[in-house]
């Protein structure tokens, strides 16, 4: 059977680029729709209605929601190419625990320094305090898994896109902060799928201050 | 090779429950050690550093935190008896995304209930929206995999034993509002795992009103 595979987008959504990077890692063709946020297909509520979120990933007709259970997805419908999560029980629970504290803290904390006024200083402090234990986690390893780029790695490097906003609105100097941080953010940008998933940074800076501007906060 | 199985846990935990359940679904004998959560054991400290939090899985002395992971982790350990996840891709991803939204909604909203003051009726209503999107999705099927008990079904029986908490602070009538759910709570405490793993409502009542007396909400 013909595969059909559709991926419902935003082009700076950091859960977005989580699926773009695995549909690359595996190499699947699809077809990448992009969603207007502000006035969302009537597609992307018929497959998400109880989140109404995007990334959305349609393979076949049906639709897999959420981005770190489309990675997972993803892997176990394509096993061929690139493995993204370890075989090993033990191993894939340490992924899902990273990848976990990443969906449960980074975003959350984050958007308290540019979509909140008044909460910028507080949220920068806890932002770094999150990216340090990662980086504690990540230690001197090539990436999270190790010597393999994967699952982890998927679930956090679409932030780093986003560090300049972090900076910009916090002052999270996470250069200084992190430093095994940032350089592997730079390997894991050596990887074609990563390299075409991540827009350019700056592209991101003005849209959140365009994004503020409308907001009334600028 | 002598399994060492060890469970920290906090009895009134619906979170516990879960990964007591699917130890018991996989005839799995372990070593229940309850937690003091006001002064945790250096174990715990030591086994959950990053969240410091029960339930906490340790196998052959190695930690498993988060207890949908838990699961997933005893049910690639233990593949032999009752399958908790379905082998299927689509399946899983569709079970995991319904236990992604118990995680992130359910206990969020509940505690609003009986831990905070003046947030208790929009909760109740938050709240009763959740469990109304969770009986639609469970329908007319016995359980939320349809014949076999699974994932979804441990990821939220547990709050079962709290519906008396969330009608007492919140006023929310689970039963009249909810009965396709009340039924499939029945059945689901007529399964041995279950039934041990729960405690009776009761005393998580009694234990909440005490806990709200010790906070000066009563």
């Amino acid at each position: 059977m013909a595969e059909e595979v559709i991926l419902l987008d935003f082009w700076a959504s950091m859960f977005g680029m989580r699926t773009r990077i695995a549909l690359a890692e595996k190499r699947i063709k699809y077809d990448y729709r992009e969603e207007d946020l502000w006035n969302k297909s009537s597609l992307l509520l018929e497959m998400n209605p109880v989140h109404k979120k995007i990334p959305v990933l349609i393979h076949n007709g049906k639709p897999v929601c959420e981005s770190l259970i489309q990675i997972e997805y993803i892997d176990e419908i394509w096993p061929d190419k690139n493995s993204l999560l370890p075989s090993d029980p033990y191993k894939r629970a340490h992924a899902k625990f990273w990848a976990d504290f990443i969906d449960k803290k980074v975003n959350v904390t984050a958007r308290k320094i540019w979509a909140k006024i008044g909460e910028e200083e507080e949220a920068s402090k806890e932002l770094i305090e999150i990216l340090k234990t990662l980086e504690n986690e990540l230690g001197d390893k090539t990436y999270f898994g190790d010597e393999t780029f994967g699952y982890v790695d998927i679930a956090l490097i679409g932030f780093s896109s986003w560090f300049e906003v972090y900076d910009k609105y916090g002052n999270v100097n996470i250069e200084s902060e992190c430093p095994n941080l940032i350089a592997w953010a730079k390997r894991c940008l050596e990887r074609e799928s990563v390299a075409k998933a991540l827009p350019k940074s700056e592209k991101i800076t003005t849209f959140i201050s365009e994004l503020r501007k409308k907001l009334g906060f600028e």
